[in-house]
């Protein structure tokens, strides 16, 4: 089992969300979706990756959308960024977690975003994603903005912190952490055999 | 051809100042190895990615310490980062761009810098890695200190700035960029079809 540590809102993220159900079965390793709050860690350790630097947010955008075609994902780039209810949407992502629907979660509100972009927490993606998972967009909100939703929230962001992760996505090998979608393969073969080294 | 734009003094640099002959050899593909100042673009973007960073820095050493076990490459991690003496460093290249020693002198310079604990630009790195390279490092350090060597320097400078470049190492397919050394291989695919898509 190896550890997704990832947040709605982080833009390579959608590139993990969308393909890992496939890795899973090309792949045969399961992976166990971990939503926290990689902003609260990222202005914590004062890192703006993309925000204030014009250049480097182009470049971003350019590269997922040739890799989103790399991996067969159809985005409308740029999508909205940054978002506007991080929290809620990772909060929801929290709840579902609980109740085992977070992958259909985090794809649902993903897609929306990428394809549609309209944005993750935000309506009429929040209700709309909640609903695509057999659930009631009333109750999910509600429950998700209370406290023990946020102390959930809060202890697996803690977790992450502690594991030494700084960004999104993240992939946990016990303590061994890869970052990035573009570190899954990696994240595979160090769980399979404990390095990289052929 | 492929650009390969690259400054001494950025550590993921050296996973592809090491491999790429290797990567030529295997690939078919010609790459132009072309030394600019990424520090003075970094300056001018704001774009500090570990210095004030400890977790990211932290794992960027164990990110390359484990990308060089794949690559067969020996580091002795972490080297002396940042470098004092960067700009020497890079001079040195361009000087040895225009006289067709670059690669020979980036992997010795490298090789001392992340297998010895030797910084790069300075001594006893800088005259043994020119020497290394049948170049008398007197006449070398005192060509690249000056003026028509600094107008080259920035002339390359300027050049990765209008592509885009932001980073080190960049790979550029004409206009299309691919930064670090985790983007090689996109960079090959997009350089024999145009795209990334299957």
């Amino acid at each position: 089992m190896i550890d997704f540590w990832f947040s709605i809102g982080s833009t390579y993220t959608f590139l993990s969300v969308m393909r890992l159900a496939k890795v899973e079965r090309d792949s045969g390793v399961a992976f166990r979706w971990r939503p926290f709050s990689v902003r609260q860690i990222m202005v914590e350790q004062n890192n703006i990756p993309f925000r204030t630097k014009p250049v480097k947010m182009a470049y971003m955008w350019r590269d997922i959308e040739r890799r989103a075609a790399m991996y067969g994902l159809s985005a409308r780039l740029p999508a909205p960024y940054p978002l506007p209810q991080w929290d809620v949407a990772n909060r929801v992502a929290v709840l579902a977690s609980a109740q085992g629907w977070v992958g259909d979660y985090a794809r649902a509100t993903f897609r929306r975003w990428f394809e549609d972009g309209l944005e993750p927490g935000s309506e009429p993606n929040l209700s709309a994603s909640i609903e695509e998972c057999g659930q009631d967009p009333r109750d999910v909100v509600s429950l998700a903005a209370g406290e023990e939703i946020g102390d959930v929230y809060e202890a697996a962001t803690a977790e992450a912190r502690a594991l030494g992760v700084f960004g999104s996505p993240t992939f946990a090998v016990g303590n061994e952490l890869f970052w990035g979608d573009d570190r899954l393969d990696d994240a595979i073969t160090w769980y399979r055999r404990g390095s990289l080294a052929s």
